[in-house]
């Protein structure tokens, strides 16, 4: 061991390695590839990085230590952990420095667990007309005669039989034209990209070639393999996105892009690019195909996205005015960006509507075609960010809400993402107060289930949405979000910090040991999440001159699962009826699949994003009255039940 | 050291390495660098890899070693080693093989001397609109009231300063994008490829810019760096092709390539991709900018170096029906070659005509402007090949005649390139029949010459042109050819292989301490050659239905030096008066500059080497005949007295 290098040693999973002193026990983790919760990046700001200097084990291990051997206790951990948490040796992760040896164990909630990724692929009609297409042609050999050139032969037959004229050829298929031809004694099928460019040549005729449209959000990444001939979704793979690690939110990897300046920026994008590529491998090894039998590809992504994965500074887009590199969409040789398809193709990158509105919005656009309908609708799209587009094919206007994670579980005390052990839905009985939930279970338990169930962790985001909306219907806070202090339940509680929280679950429903509750700041943030949708609606309904619209859509994967009935009731999105509420799913990612199946649709798309307008919220006077009068639950019919909502029921 | 490996010294350079088993001596040499000539690929048909084996001075450099150590002499080589040479210990490298360690020694004339390189850039009016033009622009900085987007923020102002529409980026500028606007406060200088693509942007105003026009030969590679600002050369540099030592004629590097399907061509494009980057280097240095301040390129050379350097298989152009991989002019990113000028630019390769007449007569064309021009031109462009193009603004024919490469002092015995040594120009008295002949000097001889002048080595191309016509102006030779074996002179006698031969350069004159002679066989590889051309030509103006031309252009190196009448005399080229006769330089490099400065002439190329006609004169049934006829020197009269030419003055 070097005197500059320290061993660290993770538990429970025992990945262990020399790192630098002086980095933090979260650089450590990073650099070993142990995932540890950093919803804020590092920042000290959230307090999910906590975990546990384990003294007692070090000699069995050969390691000596102590808590020495880290940096002095930062009063930024003061907030995050309590005095007997700090007694058994509790630090944040992001906080703590190496100065020598470390055992680590990681307590289950500073785990970041395999998200459980329902961005399955919708059943949808989509007209095949995709870009890259195959051609089959027998061509005469060469002679003294007519010894013209392997090119012109190919595509003066090319032009001849299938009318394409002017093509050029990507260099890489050049190199291997002559002996493909005569290999293939002049009988190939070439696939030509836009009716302008050969980027593939096989021997003999070929029929089949496949696509690949990736969606590339904030926390998941999902690759759709599509047959170009049928359209069909053959294999779909989902990932976390890698760069998770680096801040859970589109701000906090902005900010890591900045701070490290020599590496930051390229580190993400490369562990993005090498996820991309191991998700091409695992669905081509499915389908029996080669990496380079898939000739297309589209991908969508917010701005933030869009930008780390082409290596562009994304530092101006977190910042007023919000200016992106680029709007319009790309199309950029795979190779040079180190994907790992077809060499000679393209991967098409649709455009961009604003800083904010990125080209997952334009997906989410051409699935829901509102460009193309009378009705208006209002398209709501709450990933990591929020997106919100009102309009139909006269005028459409998009804006970009800060709801803040809270949506996604992050920022609230008990959040989680929608992963194994998150309380997905909850019911509170009105009259005892009991809670029931529904706990997300993995699939290999859900198959031989627990005669308890399985056990709760925390609370994603449909559950936040029921817990708003429940504790209302409950009477266990106002219309302001308060708790009503005077209930008569152990549940409701005051906390270590002199706060009043809600147990939702009790330490024996739970798997870490402790109850899982909601506290009075964590209604704040999801109060804070929803008002910023539905006022962000209203300024844009303003805008365009009405007062209701037609269809609710809400995409994501967020959307897919949450109750319509709740939402209604917490006043997150205009007042409609139940019916004419639609959960989409992952539309962005539909969206790449139409793109990719459908060529004109990325001229739609170009016209879209180039069409809509873009409402910066920010700017508005009137935002910050709407955006407040928005946090009090509203007074109107209880969509439960058609009844007056109860002003105050407990009272 | 192994058992596979053994190991080898070159000197006088002192080169030594470790090398397989079972290789030859030549391809040792060509692993560790060492330059020995071998003009016929090594395929034991040139004798011109002759090397020594030095057995007295092993112990010295610890190395035991004996002839053994080489595999046992082989037919081939009793053609080109004498038995006194053979007891002296030398060998044919390309047939010799290791078996264990030895000391070679290479003689002078067996090493490739650098060439004379004859390539200045003629003085030429080139209208000047290059391809890649720079704009400068004032952009308004974004706002919260217009939050463009960076790239077209840009695009915008180019459409309204410039009338520039629908411009895209390339990829590796759109990474820097963001960053090079905001450090130039929105003052910035872009770069534009034919009106469509962005490929490179400065801070600031930015007015000088800079293209590369190449020539890439059989045997030398010309660079001329220009600016596009005003269309002078500022500086050229040239090279051997490095490719020389895998063969001396383009046949003997599509063999080459055959014969090593594993990486052959690889090394052959790795080797002269490289030397273009040194080439590169070297210009950037002397005028002290960057390798990426080149913003174009353009790119002639004949249809195998085409190939080779784009790495497609030369193969099928060395068979007939010798259909090459593609006509049409490329335009490839410089970064998918490996070629180190800025890496968003294309390279602009010129266009091929035929199998044999290659993106190199393209350019030879576009300088000459037979396609503009009422009067008949005779285009003779002899380099390693020989291609000719005959016609004017109606109609023109091209073809390539296998002149061998005895017209630049291949398969000649004494023959050599246009190097330091080389006799360029004799004369021969015809009553004493004394030779008087100018050698090539050094340049750093020239300044310095030695009292008795410099050692001729050998002969070059115009030398060879000078002795057929010397030979028959002084009766040495008959029309035919044939020496006239009664006269009476030292210098005509019977040599070793009992052959005839005249020697043109005594022992004393001479710097590899041997006679320099000119045998039959020699002469009649001379006869081929023109022949070759003569027939060639009068095919094609037979095929236009013309029995003169109006000019004749000699373009080539080879053509600057030789003597428009001893070219007359023997018969290369039909009757004309020497003063239509026009020596232009390398008008392909030429060709290539037109092409860097002005992009209408680009188009022009595409449009000629669509125009011209090929006759593929192997098919000709009046080939033979005429070919036969032009092997004799012709009767007419003698250029050089305008009298009768003797038949006979010998007899």
């Amino acid at each position: 061991m070097t005197s500059q290098k320290v061993r660290i040693v993770f538990q429970p999973s025992g990945r262990r390695g020399d790192i630098e002193k002086g980095k933090t026990l979260l650089e450590a983790s990073q650099e070993l590839g142990v995932d540890i919760n950093a919803l804020c990046g590092g920042k000290g700001m959230c307090g999910k990085c906590k975990v546990k200097i384990e003294e007692g084990r070090f000699e069995k291990l050969g390691i000596q230590s102590s808590m020495a051997h880290l940096t002095a206790w930062q009063p930024s951990e003061e907030k995050f952990i309590d005095q007997k948490e700090k007694a058994e040796g509790y630090r944040l992760a992001c906080a703590a420095k190496l100065k020598g040896d470390v055992l680590v164990y990681l307590p289950e909630e500073s785990r970041v667990s395999e998200q459980v990724v329902r961005k399955a692929a919708r059943e949808m009609e989509i007209a095949l007309n995709p870009t890259v297409m195959l051609y089959h042609v027998e061509l005469t050999k060469p002679s003294l005669d007519n010894p013209t050139g392997d090119f012109e032969r190919l595509t003066e037959k090319l032009a001849e039989a299938h009318g394409l004229k002017n093509l050029i050829v990507d260099y890489s298929i050049l190199v291997n034209l002559p002996d493909i031809l005569r290999t293939a004694d002049w009988s190939v099928t070439a696939a030509v990209w836009k009716d302008q460019e050969i980027i593939r040549l096989y021997p003999g005729c070929v029929e089949e070639s496949w696509g690949l449209a990736v969606d590339v959000g904030t926390t998941t990444v999902a690759a759709y393999l599509c047959s170009l001939k049928t359209g069909k979704v053959h294999a779909t793979e989902s990932m976390m996105n890698p760069q998770v690690t680096y801040g859970e939110d589109v701000m906090s990897r902005i900010t890591y892009a900045k701070d490290h300046p020599d590496s930051g920026l390229e580190k993400m994008r490369t562990q993005l690019i090498s996820g991309l590529n191991d998700m091409i491998a695992k669905l081509v090894d499915r389908q029996g195909i080669a990496g380079n039998d898939i000739l297309d590809m589209t991908l969508v992504g917010n701005t933030a996205m869009h930008h780390i994965l082409l290596q562009i500074n994304p530092e101006y887009i977190g910042a007023s005015p919000f200016a992106p590199a680029i709007h319009r969409s790309l199309d950029i040789k795979t190779r040079d960006l180190g994907i790992t398809i077809n060499e000679s193709s393209y991967v098409h990158i649709l455009p961009i509507e604003a800083g904010f509105v990125g080209a997952d919005n334009v997906g989410v656009l051409i699935a829901e075609e509102l460009h193309q309908k009378d009705e208006t609708q209002l398209v709501i799209d709450i990933g990591t960010n929020g997106e919100i587009v009102v309009g139909n094919r006269e005028r459409m206007i998009s804006a970009s809400c800060a709801t803040g994670p809270a949506l996604e579980g992050a920022q609230i005390s008990c959040g989680m993402r929608a992963a194994p052990g998150a309380i997905e839905r909850i019911q509170i009985d009105p009259e005892t107060l009991d809670v029931t939930f529904k706990v997300i279970e993995n699939e290999s338990e859900s198959e031989h289930p627990s005669a308890d169930g399985a056990k709760a962790k925390g609370i994603c985001g449909s559950g936040i949405i029921d817990v708003l909306g429940e504790f209302y219907r409950a009477g266990v806070i106002e219309g302001s979000g308060a708790f009503r202090k005077t209930l008569d339940t152990p549940r409701l509680r005051t906390n270590g910090d002199g706060g009043v929280e809600f147990v939702i679950a009790w330490k024996d429903q739970s798997s870490t040991g402790h109850d899982i509750s909601v506290t009075q700041a964590d209604i704040r943030q999801i109060q804070l999440a929803k008002a910023a949708i539905y006022a962000g609606t209203k300024l844009i309904m303003r805008r365009l001159g009405i007062d209701r619209v037609d269809r609710v859509v809400i995409a994501g994967a967020f959307g897919t699962y949450i109750d319509k009935n709740e939402a209604l009731l917490i006043g997150m999105i205009p007042d409609i009826a139940p019916d004419r509420i639609l959960a989409v799913g992952n539309a962005a990612g539909d969206g790449a699949r139409i793109a990719l199946l459908n060529r004109e649709k990325r001229e739609e798309a170009d016209w879209i994003a180039r069409r809509v307008e873009y409402l910066e919220l920010t700017t508005e006077k009137e935002f910050q009255d709407e955006f407040v009068a928005a946090l009090h639950i509203p007074h109107s019919k209880d969509p439960f039940t058609q009844a007056p909502r109860p002003e105050s029921k407990g009272s």
